[in-house]
């Protein structure tokens, strides 16, 4: 089943701890953290020392997005925050493999993320080092964006690149997944769900709720494909 | 008495909603919120929806500290996310009067924060634009730095220019702001002090009794001022 | 018949008006602006009080291809001054998607630019927010440069990619555009001529006379054309 | 008399050539041009080109105000189009020493230009290669800003040091200078006056008309000075 | 036979005279300078006057490796200090085609070298303006760096694609190239050793005799390489 | 006697170890590293590597001269090479007060080096954490150029703002110290000389005569002195 990721930066920002707390207990799997710059995005967020304050409060994984310009410069202050992943973006550095064997050597998850309109190619030397590759399925920067439909191709033919490659490594898709699209991403090969304001943290409804109603429709989504083929 | 001013950056990050209720009710003045972008100083910290989020929770006023470069950018996210005050750093734009002049157009009292080796002869000509200066004590970026004694003599010469200005302009002091410290910050003119790890969030104790201790100090300081004066 | 679109950066700088007001009554399509900043390339033009200045002496399409890096923070100001399509440069920023879709929102027709040495991979996942594509055929950023024969390999492979996205995207040429180089790039699938002195603002002859000469040879080539065809 | 100088960025831009022409029958004394980069100043305006242009048709001075980032990289690109006056912005170079002994060395008067904020000690010890002194009594980038009084100090300020330097050097004034505000800034000791829309460029007046005005005003000014002392 | 280029900046940096006279007597056939901006890469090495001091002591060929940023600035410094060949970083500028031009406008071969991670398509409309391609096989910065398996697969695909471009274009390696790796490098067809301490200079080994075992073994390699055709 | 410090940049730069070993024998007192960056200034020299080769054939201090942007990136990279002293640009740092402790945390001695026209007040605020200025006489960058005359007031202000501030800060001068100027700057105030081609590094001169020439001069302008006073 596709993993459940909740975005935290679309939940109450001033009560993440509690957030936290409720969503170990739920069936999410990891938490993703949205670092910005107000240089590579416009728009400031959260830091390494949310990070580090969250870290106690649940063993899933935390996985940081680094929406920031040469990303090189922060991957030691991200790691040492306690992340479990950490994605940089392939337009923000000139040295993407150094990037990511950083991240490798301290012994984290290394992901790739990509605008919209990024082409593919840039992985092409990178599989080796490259554990997820984040698909940005809106422009970053703010929640509530519109969903880009060409972003859709772009899973496809990313999955049919790694599995050319041979390799093990994961799609993850960030940017306005709601139910709808959600199938679509599925069927075209995304294995991880960035969670936010579309899908999880929805006004009116308690957060156990919503993480149990979205575990339910992968399941189904799961079921009904495993009888179809 | 001077005003106090708790650095949310210093507060345990993941319950700060918490933090600004239990402050609201305590003898705090105003809030600090310290904006950084991994440019102007080396971290990341907060952005506008942390503070949009604490906004409902309490009337007192909220201060953001912009350690971001050309922050003429960024006046209306901060402006729009419920600042009352947003100071920016002299180093960080070419453009100082238009980005004060920014801020004042918004309603919000309009300040110029100086890292510990800047000269005072950068506000010569902003003096009716600016409604206090913020005289960094240490180097911006991180919590826990070391005071830096240089800049108790730079406190003195400023409180003089703004008493020859004759205008009505605070000093705020930002930077270690410890028990110590203070009475040296306060007899040299300092009027607000951004209160972290060395004076109000101290382990193992509760910010009411911080808070009461920090207060009853300042009563006592400042009685001890007038009798001998 | 491929349009004619006289580059003003090649009239004479100090009577635009009148060139645009008898460019107005002759022959051509569009009127291009080119507009730089002294970093993307080496040198200055003009601004949008140009555009808005000649905006009332003719109906005929404006199109701003602006040689300028973040483009993103300048659509609305070429929207304002009367634009009808805006080219950006792929080079010049890394959210090619959100500025293309700023310049449609806006209601204009978006364009893509392309340095001599750029491939053509970054259109992949703009095909369907992109109206038009300039293919650079000279190095931007002064008149009167050498024509890159390189350039009409990228003219075919992008006229193949367009046929086969199945969307109708024009193809613009852009330097040196001279009578001997246009029949190549004619009958590689350019539709747009961005004309300067290499075919239409030439010494001794009147602009009347250079863009009759000019619709006579193109409307002569598609009639050849259509016989071969 | 104080020199008056026409900005051209103010006049209708698709007729500059007959602007100039006109002028130079008219009490002027030198044409002002602003250039911009939209990094510097976000704005755009023109570029070698236009002077270069507007050349042959006046003998008088051309006085290129470079509003643009490492000013250093394009003053002979100013010199060769035919400027005899070249000022750069202290904000904008840190070599300035460097970049004025090259506008020197190409036989050209140097300016430097300072914001609104600017402190006059930058030009410590610059006196000896500098031949006149921009004072931005607005913020740049934009025609039709707020005059900003704290520059009228400042002008004042720089008058003395000059007379400290025993040195011939000018002060311009650049930025909403009406009939209101020449009589403070002549006072103050200011010798040239960049003229625009709210004093020279005004709706529904003949530029002949308008610069007899001017010089009559300042005639009578001056009359009125050398009666007083 | 490849040809040999021993990296200078891993020879005795403070007897480079005596290197390059005794390495002109060697079997060697370019000197290879890696220079570096602290901005590019993390590090410093030298400079045109270092080139040029050594310039008069062989008559071998001089190859420059610019690892700094918009490399278009520092053309004419490098080739006015006597390099024959000069390479720039595809990822260094967004001018790719003027840059190469203006290397080849000099008299000199030009290269463009590429980081482990960068794809191939950057060069698909210069190849008529190249002569050499320097696949970096570990990440540019500092010498004694792990060789990165990926970068063979590059090699291959280079290859075949200038093959099918019909140019007589080079390949040169640069990094971590040791008796382990050369085998594996010319296979694919690598044409020129950028040779630093992995191979050439060795600790307790002189360079006379470090060369002619390289030479030696790049001899073998060919005849047998030869007996199995 | 003021310290006489070869500016190895003027030397012959392949030969740099039997320099040092030569001038180690020789009366003089440092050794000067320039570091370029082709930001800061247009050129490169040298880097860590050479610092590290030259060290061990000398005791005598080691003094860099960073001309680089952002240097407090870069002060252990200098430090771990062996440099005793390490100066920066004020123009180059916002963080001046950091990077000067950062230098003195690791044992060094901080200088900070200035412009020819940067002013005097940026020392203001680090008159306990700077152990020496460079006051640039030239422009920086290249070697051979002009004095400016301008620094010599410059030296004098500076001289009597260290007298006033009580402690023990060395003045040192750079940029075409000849035996004109040798007298001026040490009647104002200098005491440390960085000698090139102007003194010291002299075409048909050996070192060693170079060296004892100037220790003569110094020896005879201070006994002279003393006898005046």
């Amino acid at each position: 089943m596709a993993a459940i990721g909740p975005s935290l930066m679309c939940a109450d920002m001033g009560t993440l701890q509690d957030t936290v707390k409720r969503l170990d207990q739920a069936p999410v799997d990891f938490f993703h953290f949205d670092i910005m710059d107000g240089l590579f995005v416009p728009n400031f967020t959260m830091g390494p020392d949310m990070i580090d304050n969250l870290r106690p409060h649940t063993n899933k994984l935390f996985d940081a997005h680094l929406m920031i310009e040469e990303p090189e410069r922060y991957i030691d202050l991200f790691a040492d925050a306690g992340c479990d992943m950490v994605s940089v973006h392939a337009e923000a550095t000139i040295h993407l493999q150094r990037t990511l064997q950083k991240i490798k050597n301290r012994g984290l998850k290394a992901g790739v993320a990509l605008n919209p309109a990024t082409p593919l190619n840039c992985l092409e030397y990178v599989w080796d080092t490259v554990d997820y590759i984040v698909v940005m399925t809106v422009n970053p920067g703010f929640a509530g964006q519109k969903f880009i439909p060409m972003t859709l191709k772009k899973i496809s033919m990313l999955n049919e690149l790694i599995r050319e490659s041979g390799r093990n490594i994961d799609i993850q898709v960030d940017g306005n997944i709601s139910y709808e699209i959600i199938p679509e991403v599925l069927e075209r090969g995304a294995e991880m769900l960035v969670c936010g304001t579309s899908c999880l943290f929805i006004k009116n409804e308690t957060l156990e709720h919503a993480t149990a109603n979205l575990q339910r429709f992968l399941q189904d989504f799961e079921e009904k494909n495993l009888a179809n083929s």
